[in-house]
């Protein structure tokens, strides 16, 4: 007892949400969201164009990204959700739950409507019912979006009450400049949606005001997928913000996550220990795209193995301590 | 650059070693060796029996301990060797180099003669060349021996000058007060080779004093891996004491590891701080026979996926930061 340390934990917490001693991972996948940003047309908080997200998605769907080779490793399936990019895709095999070419720039206006938010968390509900009815039963939730993590310490600094200077990390790579300019712009944006989301603090006006097409998708993803039972890989900070959001919404989400890793973006150490989590793996990453929750997964397969196929001091004739 | 942390380290180093941009992993094994102690029979520093090395052992040949489970998962070739295990196996898939049936009793007199020492230290450099000619260019090392973790924490305290009452720890799970016995045995035993090995502080003076013979094995077994360049995955707290001192006889040895997790056994964080080690899991595992290599494979495998599969910008028609 205790010899496999958190595996042990692992194969207990996966029993618990799958109701069976006999736990196992049927159909895996990851599906990676993505969604433009009004905020990064302005070049204050991210040093990479918009164009880079649907860049990114074409991408995925050639196979030649980190989550490709990830996912191919360890057999699991991925799928590539187009949320809200300011881009008209033709690809098929892209599942096209665009609501609007990108969000509204906070800095002037609304991210979105409430109805785009409520359309939006539906979508990520309706995705993940799909997949379990194909058998899916452990998904990741992944994400690409230029400006994401700046959505994402807005989210943060609002449900956890962490000034917001303190939830701005470098993102994708800003150099010191950018990163003083990055937290001024979202110190200002925090400023003046602050009065409307303390009067309704609930995911869909905080999605409203700072949120993004991707990040509403997966706050449905998380509730569709802790209602159908599922084990859920959660990834890094932009991931995790999403998390957040569907925690307030039903508080048993946390029961069915296992946390991957802790990302290299500052302020997921510190959303991970407001949601008392114990992440898997610190491996330095903050690439995105669900990464984090493939490196781990075969962790988690580890567990069910070990409990599936080790024999016990009684079947391997092991003699007990004294 | 930097978006996947400790895999970029990683692919760098194993591109180093191996002295190619286009890193592979070839044939890997996980070698476990297995050996008993003298203080084993004493019960004065392990809760378990000293029978229990050799029924795991069995238990190794049959595929049911943990690091056959996750030698499965991951394609991993095992091989066992009875180094001085006190049994006599008839298995042929055994690999047999036994020194003799478990070392002295420490406590009392030497733990093998300096022949012995250098003599299992040669096996273990002749099981790794015979896996480099088959075309093995990755292994880990493990192990396998009731009362090693004292052995160990001896060692660790002769090598890094650390007080062998922070070296002591738990071991496969003493009580309090069979902790507290431990470590008032091994200050005595501490003491008592003291001098011996404070004239001549090197491999095998130490060995002779106080190791084992899979410790030994192990020993050379590093030396070996690292003049024939392969990339070795250093496990828990007992092979790392064996790597320091394969340390003391050639520093280059580092070079060539790949330390694969903190294991939950007191000493081996300090042990990896002394060696400037960055290990890749932290899962609070502490079961030795190279589970924890096995369980860091995979995320090598990763590392040299991303440098072999993934598109660059360039490929992907991604756009650069401004």
């Amino acid at each position: 007892m205790g010899a496999l340390g958190c595996l042990e934990d692992l194969a207990l917490q996966i029993g618990m949400i799958q109701g069976t001693a006999h736990p196992r991972l049927n159909n895996p996948h990851i599906i990676v969201f993505a969604g433009d940003h009004g905020i990064a047309a302005t070049g204050l908080v991210n040093p990479y164009p918009q164009a880079v997200t649907a860049q990114m998605v074409l991408n995925f769907l050639d196979g030649g990204a980190a989550i490709n080779v990830f996912c191919r490793q360890h057999d699991i399936a991925l799928k590539v959700v187009d949320a809200g990019v300011n881009f008209d895709f033709g690809q098929a095999q892209l599942i096209h739950e665009k609501i609007a070419h990108g969000t509204g720039n906070y800095l002037e206006e609304n991210a979105m409507s409430r109805e785009q938010a409520v359309l939006a968390i539906e979508a990520g509900k309706k995705i993940v019912s799909l997949l379990h009815k194909e058998g899916c039963n452990c998904i990741g939730l992944g994400e690409m979006g230029i400006g994401n993590t700046s959505a994402a310490a807005l989210i943060m600094s609002y449900v956890t009450g962490i000034p917001v200077e303190e939830c701005c990390g470098r993102g994708t790579g800003v150099s010191d400049t950018q990163l003083e300019t990055k937290i001024a712009t979202l110190v200002k944006v925090h400023g003046k949606h602050a009065p409307a989301i303390a009067a309704a603090p609930d995911a869909v006006t905080i999605l409203q005001h700072v949120g993004g097409f991707e990040i509403a998708m997966i706050t449905g993803a998380y509730l569709e997928a802790a209602a159908l039972n599922m084990v859920i890989l959660v990834d890094g900070f932009i991931t995790t913000a999403a998390l957040l959001l569907a925690v307030i919404e039903d508080k048993k989400v946390k029961d069915h996550c296992v946390y991957s890793h802790t990302s290299g973006e500052k302020g997921h150490r510190r959303m991970l220990s407001y949601l008392n989590a114990r992440p898997l793996l610190d491996l330095g990453m903050r690439l995105g795209e669900g990464t984090g929750a493939a490196m781990a997964y075969p962790v988690l397969q580890s567990a069910l193995a070990f409990l599936r196929e080790m024999a016990s001091f009684e079947s391997a004739g092991v003699s007990k301590s004294e």
